[in-house]
């Protein structure tokens, strides 16, 4: 949109968007169809059953022309009723939207509070749900786009498993990085969106729902009408949705389903695991640290000594090199950089994000032995081709 | 999607989605931006800036990721209180569409009735004010896409304009095919929709705010959080969204703007009378009727007699020729065909949908002369040419 990106090729390595294959495009630039015509049905029934091994799950899927936050409050007004007890596990900006979102619905919200960069301890969780018998639900984020941290879903779903409270979910930026099995973790609600692994443009979300979730939603008293997941379900019997679908981001994820798939979901996850692992060894032999205690494998926050600026960083990564990465959001502005390796970014992309990081520090005058980030990132990567 | 339109050409006059022009294609082929970068704001700002010109309108105005429907929810959610006295005006399914939202969110919906294609009375309108003057808001459709009538907005809002009740249209199939002019005729809100006359894929709408709406916002119980308004005004204070905006999809309506306005409002408007009139031309021709009684320049809805299967004459439409229109919703289904000149849709690409009309009435057996209904569309559009 810039003057500055007319001529120059632009890298995004931001936690969404992200850049999105050839392959998606051609497919999204194909002439429009009309979903009410005799095709889309089957189209979108294939759709969403191949979306579904993606997270994997066996859940009731459902495609939502909204941006993820959409996504997250249909969670919350299909299943929960005014007043209902909620524990929202929190430990980021995204955790935060939880709270927000629980509290614009008034349900009664126990935070449970992490410091920003660290996972959850699950046995906080335990004691929690112990004090307050009567929750309804727990919600948690399992890729934290804000500090690059990875909660242990896992854990955390067999601790809200030996209650009668729902676990709902946020796997907007870990999705296609990490499996989130969501029954085999005990999840009721999990949802994502387009502009993140899925390589898609924004403006496409989905959700996923438990029996246990349906029963809940046909208890709840929340008022919805464009988010109720039972009108989805309905339209959905007929091939439909309940109002006008993006017919054009759901051609794309047809196309990037079809990428994703044919490389199969662990190839997949371990490519996000290599990647990741690099930058984060990139980063650490140039000095710096990785701000995730336990690191999410979608993005790589890197936390920056107080000598050096990160916005002064990001700018010259973004007009030196055309690279975009994301920064620290809230108190973490100019604190740290976020790195993601979501999206369509190849070995070769990540390795060229280390050199303008590289290049960065160095205009700036941080002192390192110039390649090192890009030879340990090397090192990683070329492991895994052995 | 389906095996048989991957070698013909697929010509869409369906009421959304539309067709789009190749400049948009490319416009949203560019490689995606980040929401977060530093030439967002003005993007964003000059985009709405631009938006403003086309309904017109001075009132606050919102781009949201959802569909229209989730454009009439924002605003009843945010201008309405749970039990507040609301008239729908309702003639056709998206009249229908009020009615549901507003049961859905608690209101005291009075529904005033009209039969399917015909225009709402402003009197009973009035008398209905009359009779209950605690009516917090009037809810009209200006183009009903169910049935191609355009409702006369402008005196129904001179009626509600005596009252205190605020008044809320639907533009979503009329906005660029007619002018809808919030303050000269008292629309307090008016929403539209990006597949549409805008020529966008689907998955982006807008809504207006006025003044008086805004107070109503400072009142009112419902819970929003996606779809408040008040959000979107302080995010867009700082040239961002509450939630990420679907940026693809915004760089294609930057350049569907620039088409609509180059041309200008007036000759845009025109463009759609004159093609609307052309095609209700050859329906009579044929010898079928308009069925709305006071047509919409964004679709025209044919009337078939009895003898006329519309489900076979549109089957044939799309097989033989891959012309795509729109069938009868509801109660119509079969009865009546939608043929919409919305989006980007040329003298010529009109002239083609009513020959592959021709063609397929030929083929059910209807009697008529062959061209008869491309003479009469030809001479009204040559006529505008003089």
């Amino acid at each position: 949109m810039g003057t500055d990106m007319v001529w120059r090729r632009q890298r995004l390595f931001t936690p969404g968007p992200t850049p999105i294959p050839d392959r998606v495009q051609e497919a999204m630039a194909a002439p429009i169809v009309y979903h009410r015509g005799p095709d889309f049905p089957v189209f979108l029934t294939h759709l969403i059953r191949d979306l579904k091994l993606v997270l994997p799950t066996t859940d009731d899927t459902f495609l939502l022309s909204c941006a993820g936050t959409g996504a997250m409050e249909a969670g919350i007004v299909n299943c929960l009723s005014h007043g209902d007890r909620v524990i929202v596990v929190s430990a980021g900006q995204f955790g935060e939207k939880w709270v927000d979102l629980c509290r614009a619905y008034g349900t009664d919200v126990k935070v449970l509070d992490f410091p920003w960069g660290e996972p959850a301890d699950p046995s906080r969780l335990e004691k929690a749900l112990h004090q307050y018998p009567d929750t309804k639900a727990v919600l948690a984020t399992h890729s934290e786009t804000s500090t690059g941290v990875m909660h242990d879903i896992e854990a955390l779903g067999r601790i809200v498993g030996k209650t009668d409270a729902l676990f709902l979910v946020d796997g907007i930026s870990s999705v296609v990085a990490h499996a989130l099995p969501t029954t085999k973790w005990g999840v009721d609600i999990a949802v994502t969106a387009s502009q993140k692994g899925l390589m898609l443009p924004p403006g496409l979300a989905a959700i996923t729902i438990s029996d246990r979730a349906w029963e809940a939603a046909g208890r709840s008293d929340l008022p919805r009408a464009y988010l109720d997941l039972d009108r989805y379900r309905k339209a959905l019997s007929e091939g439909r949705g309940p109002a006008t679908l993006p017919v054009t981001l759901m051609a794309g994820l047809r196309a990037s389903l079809d990428i994703i798939l044919e490389q199969g979901m662990e190839a997949i996850w371990q490519q996000h695991e290599i990647q990741a692992r690099a930058v984060r060894g990139a980063a650490q032999a140039l000095c710096l640290t990785c701000f995730a205690a336990s690191p999410s494998n979608a993005l790589t926050a890197i936390g920056l000594p107080e000598e050096i600026d990160g916005l002064a960083l990001m700018e010259s990564m973004r007009t030196d090199f055309g690279v975009v990465v994301g920064g620290g959001l809230g108190d973490l502005r100019g604190k740290i950089i976020r790195i993601s390796n979501l999206g369509y970014v190849d070995d070769l992309d990540v390795l060229t994000a280390v050199s303008a990081l590289e290049m960065g520090l160095q205009k700036i005058g941080w002192q390192f032995q110039a390649g090192a980030g890009v030879g340990v990132a090397e090192g990683i990567i070329g492991e895994g081709k052995q």
